[in-house]
């Protein structure tokens, strides 16, 4: 298996895609057919399925948020790992949004729990770490990632109202936290520069085009995980400064507006209706990645 | 069930003691007499039921590290449930070292999956908390907390060689990255001021007298939750300033230092070297206390 990060281009290029599709699934908006055949975590791993089938052809990866399996104790996790599972049968790459982040010892279990390949429980391709620790929080995810051709989506700047609260916060020496921040993430991905990107990644909202790019600016080789599109209001457009000058460089996430697109189109079929907004979006992407490169 | 800031407070008084033990276990370093019986995950909730007996007389609250039994998948799951079961069975408080953070709706599962009291999975007492995405990421746990009769412990300043990478940075308009976490913990803990303390704590690492005193300073009516005491090289008396003036809002937890006492002990039965290196802390943080109330 080759690395991480190459994988990902390999995927991004074959689709001409940079769409990922988020799984938060929630039982109540789920498609009355769904929860009619099944309950609890066995009618997400349904839901799940048929995402996955319906949106495999626009989009590069999954992105399950373990959130929203753990409700479901013991049983969630399997269906975490089932989703795992099913997304890579379809070809398609699995970052896991687990947010973990804790001390060494910890966070070389974390990443041992969520990213060592074994034959007993399927694991992600990529997660999403916190650094609020520093280094010795982020370096064992790092070691795990390159030990399994995996990667790594470290926080960065989160789209969430009150991401400024601590990530925006101006420091003495200037800069922000969140290009302090950026700027580990920079070192972390260090290599020996045999490939575009690394396999260290940002979670980088879709702020401002201003932040993206200079946050770009802060991580010329990081792949970027950029979620707060969609249901939580941005659009393709505002991400075009977010692309490296390849026009590469990026993933956009998309959770609800695509997983419950059924319910502002209730005279369409479901799956079709889910698959539209995917290939909706996927357009969009198209286009503003053409726009990154267009001088 | 009274508000969990009030239950620590009777815990502590009841135990006249402030210990925390973390249960952070590690098959290779368990006991043989424990991986003789079994293996994987029952190996792990075995050590843990003996660990929780031997440590009930001296202990408040026992601190199971999730990022352990995530290794073990779904029936790492399992486990944890069943040792927050056995600690909570023997009277002690349960505080789930799971560190997790997220947006808004995702928080909102997070803190239902795990705070949330329901009859068929148990859960902890409390939980700890990553800041990093603000108040939104954060105030879904507080709503959780109190629902519940739970609390928090948020991450302010942690115990790892590498915390002061972003939460030392000092920021431009006066402070540190901590200090102004620190400020939204005592905002976020607000309430009717009844108590002594709140059921909003913080994660404040032993690291030196200076830090502590300034961020009790910062946070009065917090409990603290101190880690770094033991294996991570921090002593009982390092912690004087982190008491409040009624010689109570501190808890400290030791992991490693007390669940592998039996290896520095080979002559001793293990049972007896994990008791008594509990109630060595036990004592020490008593003459702590004590000290933090004589002028």
């Amino acid at each position: 298996m080759s690395r991480f990060s190459e994988r990902v281009s390999a995927a991004v290029a074959a689709k001409n895609s940079c769409l990922v599709v988020g799984l938060d699934p929630v039982l109540a908006r789920l498609p009355a057919e769904v929860t009619a055949d099944a309950t609890g975590p066995a009618a997400i791993t349904a839901f799940a399925r048929e995402v996955i089938a319906a949106v495999a052809p626009f989009a590069v990866a999954i992105k399950p948020q373990i959130a929203f399996y753990e409700t479901f104790g013991a049983a969630g996790w399997t269906a975490y790992e089932e989703t795992i599972a099913l997304a890579q049968s379809h070809g398609l790459l699995v970052i896991g949004d687990i947010k973990r982040g804790d001390i060494g010892s910890t966070a070389a279990a974390y990443a041992e729990a969520h990213l060592q390949r074994r034959t007993d429980h399927p694991t992600a391709d990529a997660v999403t770490v916190n650094p609020y620790l520093g280094s010795d929080g982020v370096r064992p995810f790092v070691d795990a990632a390159r030990a399994n051709d995996a990667g790594l989506f470290v926080l960065v700047r989160t789209s969430n109202p009150s991401a400024g609260e601590i990530q925006a916060l101006e420091l003495r020496d200037g800069g922000t936290v969140d290009e302090r921040v950026a700027a580990l993430v920079n070192e972390w991905g260090s290599d020996d520069g045999s490939t575009p990107y690394t396999d260290v990644g940002a979670v980088v909202g879709a702020t401002t085009s201003t932040a993206l790019a200079r946050l770009r600016g802060a991580m010329p080789r990081a792949w970027f995980l950029v979620p707060g599109v969609g249901a939580q209001g941005g659009t393709a457009a505002d991400i075009v400064a977010a692309f490296g000058a390849d026009g590469r460089g990026v993933l956009v996430n998309a959770s609800r507006s695509i997983l419950y697109a059924h319910e502002a189109r209730p005279d369409v079929p479901w799956r079709k209706a889910i698959a539209d907004a995917a290939q909706t979006l996927r357009d969009e992407l198209r286009d503003a990645a053409r726009a990154a490169t267009t001088p």
